[in-house]
This record gives C-alpha cells, structure tokens and sequence, in this order.
C-alpha cells in the first residue's frame, strides 16, 4: 500500500516535461512508499512512460491524470479559473481537493501554483493569507523559516501574525524546533523601530501564544538567532532574489580569483572538491520547493529552472509535509491560538 | 587655500576617538586639498592631536570646534534637538549650516545622524524625504545605486520618484553615467505586478524625465540590470543588511571549506591572495559611508564599527559629493523634473 499519494504537474517549470518526468522517476525508484499521479496530457505521458527505464514495478505506483492544457508563462495566475480550467496545474489541485491525492507538486508559474492551491484546494478555516516559507541556511544544524516570500503582497498586521503561527509549526514539525523563537522583519533591533505594520504585529504576537522574541533585521535571515522570521510578501521574495544574486556574485567573483594566476589555479584545484560541497548546501535545488502554507492539504511550489534533482527534492518535501501532517496540525495551531 | 572643508564627528563609532582620528589624520595626509573641523570635546581632542604623528604641517589644516556630549547608542535620535544640542553631531551639522564647512561624516548613530543632517543641516526645496544611497557591487565598472536604504519608512509614491530623480543625478555625477537607468524594487518584471505603492510609483515614473526602465526585482541589485533601483527605506535596509548576513555566511562556509582537508589546506594558501581582494570589493569599509541626498550639504554616514580605513574612505566621499556639487546638481534637478 502507497503511503504518500502526490499529484505531480509534469507540464510546469523550463525542462518539462524531460525534467519532470526524470524527478519522478528517481523519485518513485527512492522511495517505495510514494504513490505518483502525472498530470499533463495522458497520451504524451504514456508514451514517454514506455522507456526501458520505467519499469513494470514503478509503473505499478504511478496513475495518470489527464489535462489538455499548460499555463504558460505569460499567462495571468487566475486563467485556470476560466479560460484554462484543464490545466495541468488545476487538475493537479483538483485531485489534492477531491482526497485523490494528499498533496501536489508544480513548478514554473508561481503565481498560477498559489491560485490553484489557495482557490482550488482552498484555505484553512481561519487562515485569510497562505504563506510561502523558505527555510534559509545558516551555521546552526536547524534552518530559520523565512514566511512569506512571495505568494502575497501589502499584508495586514494580522497576516504577519498567521504567517508567524504557520511558520512556527512548520518548524517544530518538519525540523523538529522545539517552541521555535519568532521574529518580525524591521529595521532594527528596538522595540520602538519599524513600520506601521511591523509594529502593530509586533504588538500583537507580544500578547500571543508565539514565541515572540522582538525585531528581526536582514542579517538575522542568516545567523540563525531566530527560528522563525515574519515579513510581507514582498520584502521575502526581493529578500530571496537578491541572496540568490549575492551568491551568484560571489561564486563568480571567487571562481575568476581561483584562476587569476597558475599558482591559484593549482590552488583552486586542490580545493575544488570541499567548495562544491559547501556551495550545494546553499542551493535551493536542495530544497526543490517551498510549502505553501494554509491550505487544506500539502502544495509544493518549485522553481521554474528546476532540474530533476529539484524535482525530485520537491517530492520530498511534499511527502514530509504529509508525513507530518501539515495541513491539519497548522489548522489546530491556528484555532488554539485564536482566530486572526 | 582648502578646497574640501569637512566637518567630522569624531565622537561617533564603536571606535572612536581613535578611530576616527587615525581616519582624519591619514586622510590629512593623503589629500592636501583637505581642511578638517575636528569636532568634539576640544580639550581632550587637542590632546590626542599632541602626538608626533600630527606634524604641524598637517595641523594647519586642522580646526576644532567643541562639543561637550556625545550621543549615546541607546538615545533616541531626537535627543539631539533638545536634551544633547551641544552633542558632536549636532554641532557638525551646524557648521555645514551656517556655511562654514561644505559637509560633513559622522559614524555610529545612523538615526540621529539623519536628524542632524535632515532638520539641522536642513532639506532642499522639493524634497519632502532625503534618501540614503548605496552603490551595489556588480560585475560591471559602475555599481548600481540602491536609493533608500533606511532614512525613512512607509514611502509614498512621490517619495520614490524623487529618490529616483536623486539617486540619478548622484550616479551620474559621482560615477560617470550618462542617463542612468532606473527600476522600482518589485516582485517580478511584469508591468502588473507590484504593491500599491511600487504600482503607483512606477506609474508616475513612466510619465516623468527619468529614465525608467520598469520593475526591478532582487537579483538585479547585483547584475548591473539597472543604473539606479529605488525602495522604501524598510527594503533596502533589509536587503543590505541581508546581504552582509550572505555574504559573511559565505566567507566562513569557504574558508571552512578551505580548511577542510590536508590539500584544500595547501590549496587555500596559494589562492588566498586573490581571494582577499575579491573580498575587499564587497566590502563596504571601501566605500566608507553612504550620503545622504536631498539636504543643503554634504552628509556621508558611515558605519558604528568603522576602522580608520572606513573613516578615512567616508572623509573621501565626502570630498567628492562637494567636488561635483551634488547638493546643488540635486536641487537643479528637482526644480527640472517639478517638484514631487
């Protein structure tokens, strides 16, 4: 019997379906109790299932889904409510909705991904905002929880406080944090600093059940002194983008170093094995994909660019958060703690 | 004659006096067209200045002017209004005031800094907010210009127009740039996506004389994409110290990285050398202090933990913010544009 039943978007992301279908396939070869169901026009995906390397006992946990259209890139998130209702991405939902699968993989189209969770599979009863988390790395052996990086905009003091409540449970639950600490995103450590926002959240998480431990600032993303920080949307997602331009900086910055004259070059060589290993644990194919958080079942949502290694880890962290039962512990946090 | 005329707080920084006296006394000797107003408490600083190191030749182009308090810390940066008027700040932002010196430094307390330099020193006609700019490093000859990066909060859209209009001119006339590009800080390219406020702002740019380019997004900070990106000063804050928390993170992972065996050992000697001036240009001890636009004088803000290297660098900022005249370029093009 199949444990963790994903429903996997195989027409989303950059390499699709090549990439997809690889990830599933190293996937449903690693981890026997992963039940698959590819979504993505049934009659391609039959066929591409035909290579020697889909065997007869893999192909026994896979199902397919069919759906006759993809979300392009151009497209506005909330075409898969009208003009392209048999996308694979809203089938995808559809089966997560409907108890066919507990939980859903896509990449490519964040906003589309964020539509067909937060509508088609829908939002918990108390939660108005879903929140993207991102858990960041640092030196500890713990991540801290970056929520919210991207899936809304312009949030309330009270979307603030969900996404600290949501985070903290992911936390506990899938890196085991014991009453993870919270902090929201300022300017500044003092109490006094911040935005009208951020200090009215503050306010309100310092009279909660969280484990509230005051401002954050943006070096905090980094060094592990919380593990959890709260931010809008939109301060998480440049946030994001710009650590994933800092690095990119830096990499090249130290590869051109590396070369910049023969005795370096022979120094580079030496060092050239712990370097990659070091520069893998920062990327975020790592990870694969990122949980959204508030909807009543588990939707992973992956990077457009991502590879089949990326696709596979994004697999996995959707079976976690089943494993662990995001959707309905968050949903009893969410209750204990007071509707917001 | 001088032809640079600073003023600087040597009171201010985790390591003052000395610090910045070491700071002063290099730039002192390194630019003869320097004249420095030394300000703080005149006995203990004529003292310091004994030293053999301080030959009368410098001393000539040295002042003192006095002030009996320090702003501490932990003080709330309006208490230089009131309770400490006579504070080493407050008096430096008094003599670019009243013309007798073009600008000034000070390091340490970035709040009160800002209230000398906005209220003391005084805003140009037509700026409602001064921005704090910071040139980002990318792989191009130019940085790029990320303008607010924390003098205020909750910008309106009108507030980033005219940091738009300033952050312009500032990398036109102190980095060459011929018609520099802007973008506005949002979550994505797309002409639609963005909050309220970065909609509205992008919306106003589009029809004024800048050259705008659309949406920014995080990553550009650090590729060259654009000349000039513009933010509340809640986001740039955030990614700057972001990006320190990266980049500190990713020096120790490699240098532990380097260290890691027998050969990435022997290997790290070799290539250490480059490696350390790859480092030293994102190292924002380099640019020494950051000015602050839209105010009737020169007001570069530095670091708490600056060396005297920083401070030295600062003091150079200084001169040349005053050399192209940028407070006056920045009040011309204010006037150019209509006032916001």
């Amino acid at each position: 019997m199949s444990e963790y039943r994903i429903a996997l978007d195989v027409m989303g992301g950059d390499f699709a379906p090549e990439a997809t279908l690889q990830g599933a396939l190293d996937a449903l070869s690693a981890w026997p109790e992963l039940h698959l169901t590819l979504v993505g026009p049934e009659a391609l995906l039959r066929e591409k299932c035909k290579s020697k390397a889909w065997t007869s006992d893999l192909k026994q946990r896979v199902s397919f889904a069919h759906a006759s259209m993809i979300v392009d890139f151009n497209d506005h998130p909330m075409v898969i409510l009208k003009e392209k209702k048999d996308s694979s991405i809203r089938v995808a939902a559809q089966l997560v909705r409907e108890g066919a699968c507990d939980g859903m993989v896509s990449l490519g189209h964040t906003g589309a991904a964020m539509v067909a969770s937060t509508l088609v599979i829908g939002k918990l009863e108390g939660v108005d905002r879903p929140g993207l988390a991102s858990p960041m790395p640092n030196t500890k052996s713990t991540p801290t929880i970056l929520i919210e990086v991207g899936a809304s905009i312009d949030s309330r003091p009270e979307h603030l406080v969900c996404f600290g409540i949501m985070g903290s449970i992911y936390a506990e639950q899938i890196f085991g944090i014991n009453r993870p600490t919270v902090g929201v995103m300022s300017i500044g450590e003092e109490e006094m600093k911040g935005t009208e926002v951020t200090l009215k959240a503050a306010e309100l998480m310092r009279s909660s059940k969280l484990n509230f431990k005051g401002n954050a600032e943006g070096r905090d993303v980094w060094n592990g002194k919380f593990d959890v920080i709260v931010c809008d949307g939109y301060i998480g997602n440049v946030l994001l983008k710009s650590a994933e331009g800092t690095a990119k900086l830096l990499k090249n910055g130290i590869k051109e170093a590396l070369t910049s004259n023969l005795l370096a070059r022979l120094g580079s060589l030496l060092i050239m094995k712990p370097l990659r290993s070091f520069f893998k644990k920062l990327d975020y194919k790592e990870f694969g994909g990122l949980p959204l958080l508030g909807i009543q079942g588990v939707s992973i949502i992956g990077h457009g660019s991502s590879d089949a290694r990326a696709v596979k880890n994004a697999i996995r962290a959707a079976m976690e958060n089943i494993k662990y039962e995001l959707p309905r512990r968050i949903a009893e946090g969410i209750a204990k703690m007071g509707s917001l």
